[in-house]
């Protein structure tokens, strides 16, 4: 079957065989498939994932490894990407996603979307209702990550959150804070991230015109060392962070305003997808606004690198 | 008078003028004082303060500004360390340490207590009681801070912590913990780091012994980039982090876990000084056993090079 591979670099495959659902799982056709920052830092070597990547995607059923499963069978389906034991006592009450021995679709120990056919536990899945067209509910798993940041903000007093770096991420996350009843306003580095924001009716500005401690509260989906440094600028003391951005910070940097200001940092990462498939549902967020462009796979790498760009929101991969 | 002035490097002065007392303000007679870590990076150059350092200290008001402040004259007092503008929002709500505009004693325009005479508003004043001698007084500072850490867990379920980093203000957290309730582990980088924390009745252990993700709760005191990387490694997932340390990682620094195992970081500096007293005065923590000499002011840069050593806990400066 066709597959990007990332083994030292990624590259187009047809050789790649289609894989066997084991017990619980199902085979799943993809349909459409996201990539996201985290496909492009596991590109770059990130966390030394070998394999097939995509853990955004919708999809399938064509093959369940259970008699009991048949049900599935020919269901449009997007899923959650982390598959714990089950067992432990993570698994038992935080969830699966921080299960020290999981695998995660695409990232971590498990082949991902990025194929003809992948495999995934239905435990993972989820149907889409017929009028979810699949170019919505692609952002399932994204917009799920950004309602994780209002679920943990749930007890903060309704205010002016600013959401640093207006990408792909940070448009949904900015979206549903809005939604949520937050003043929001994206925070970019240049004039032109700032156009999508307004779109989308956010307020929007340049980070570096807001002074300093003029927020109370900041999310980084920067992405970069650069934009944690600049929300550690714009908290005001005793000022909530939260941090959507994995980075290694290559480069010095002062970690001290956190204790200055004593500030609450809360790292966020996966979220839940029922309520995600709810708002795509609702059509309650413009999310088809943020495609870029769709690539067969065949085009993988070039994706990949159009991804990269910069300014580019979402890129599609279809088979 | 003598001082230990901070002007590129630290020296040892006998020609600084006695200072003014300002209005609202006390002229102090220093009987001790403290060398603290934050007065080691100070001397290196962290924040670029000039002037006299010290912030740990006990003294006797010699003469006030206001006549309705004479009733401190001849008063034995320690005194908080931020003075904030007491108009601006930040000082009517969460108090003068997070002042905007605040100086701070010994380590923001204000010249500090390593000196014959020193100057602070009445206000931060807390007259001692005659039981409470000089050698335990001197502590309500760093008291302060470690309380403040106990402060900031209160709603925490009481369970197990580790405090990475035995030193002067480890041990005083630990300590605190331990009295609030919470199981304390004391973590240190070799076993002789290990020996004060067992006298004070605290477990211990190597930091390196202990598995990866075992603690909910870290207050990570080490000072240190590589200390704050063992917290990380340390915490499971959801945990939280107290950060005591102010150090500027000057080698790459791997942040994405505070991401990948949505760890909460609660940045922690300054405590109030009355539960601080009154924990000193009910005689609740030996913390004159932390004391590893006392110099002279006239040898203050030796005392300072006494104190950077490692293993070396409380070193005080007396006139």
């Amino acid at each position: 079957m066709q597959a990007l591979l990332l083994d030292r670099e990624l590259s187009y495959r047809t050789d790649q065989p289609i894989p066997k659902p084991e017990a619980g799982e199902a085979l799943i056709e993809m349909r459409l498939a996201g990539i996201c920052a985290t496909d492009l830092e596991l590109a770059h070597g990130y966390a030394g994932f070998t394999g097939i990547l995509g853990h955004e995607f919708v999809g399938q059923v064509v093959e369940v490894a259970d008699a009991n499963d048949r049900h599935w069978l020919g269901s449009r389906v997007v899923g959650s990407i982390n598959i714990g034991c089950r067992q432990c006592p993570t698994c038992l009450t935080t969830g699966p996603a921080h299960c020290p021995t999981r695998r995660v679709l695409g990232i971590r120990a498990k082949d991902g979307a990025f194929a003809d056919f992948f495999t995934l536990p239905v435990a993972n899945l989820l149907r889409l209702p017929d009028h979810v067209a699949d170019e919505t509910a692609v952002f399932a798993e994204p917009l799920a990550a950004a309602l994780r940041v209002v679920e943990q903000l749930q007890d903060l007093p309704r205010g002016e959150i600013g959401v640093l770096g207006p990408g792909r991420l940070g448009l949904l996350i900015g979206r549903v804070l809005a939604l949520a009843g937050h003043r929001v306003t994206m925070l970019g580095r240049s004039e032109t991230s700032l156009t999508q924001p307004r779109r989308w009716g956010l307020q929007a500005g340049l980070a570096a015109d807001f002074p300093e401690s003029g927020f109370s509260c900041i999310v980084d989906a920067s992405g970069t060392a650069s934009g944690f440094t600049a929300a550690l600028r714009l908290l005001r003391a005793q000022g909530c962070l939260v941090l959507k951005s994995t980075f290694v910070a290559d480069h010095p940097i002062d970690l001290s305003p956190l204790v200055v200001k004593e500030i609450r940092l809360l790292g966020s990462r996966c979220g839940r997808f029922e309520p995600a498939l709810d708002r795509l549902s609702a059509g309650d967020i413009a999310v088809e606004t943020l495609i870029d462009g769709v690539f067969p796979l065949s085009a993988g790498p070039a994706a990949f690198a159009t991804a990269a760009r910069p300014g580019v929101r979402k890129i599609l991969l279809k088979r």
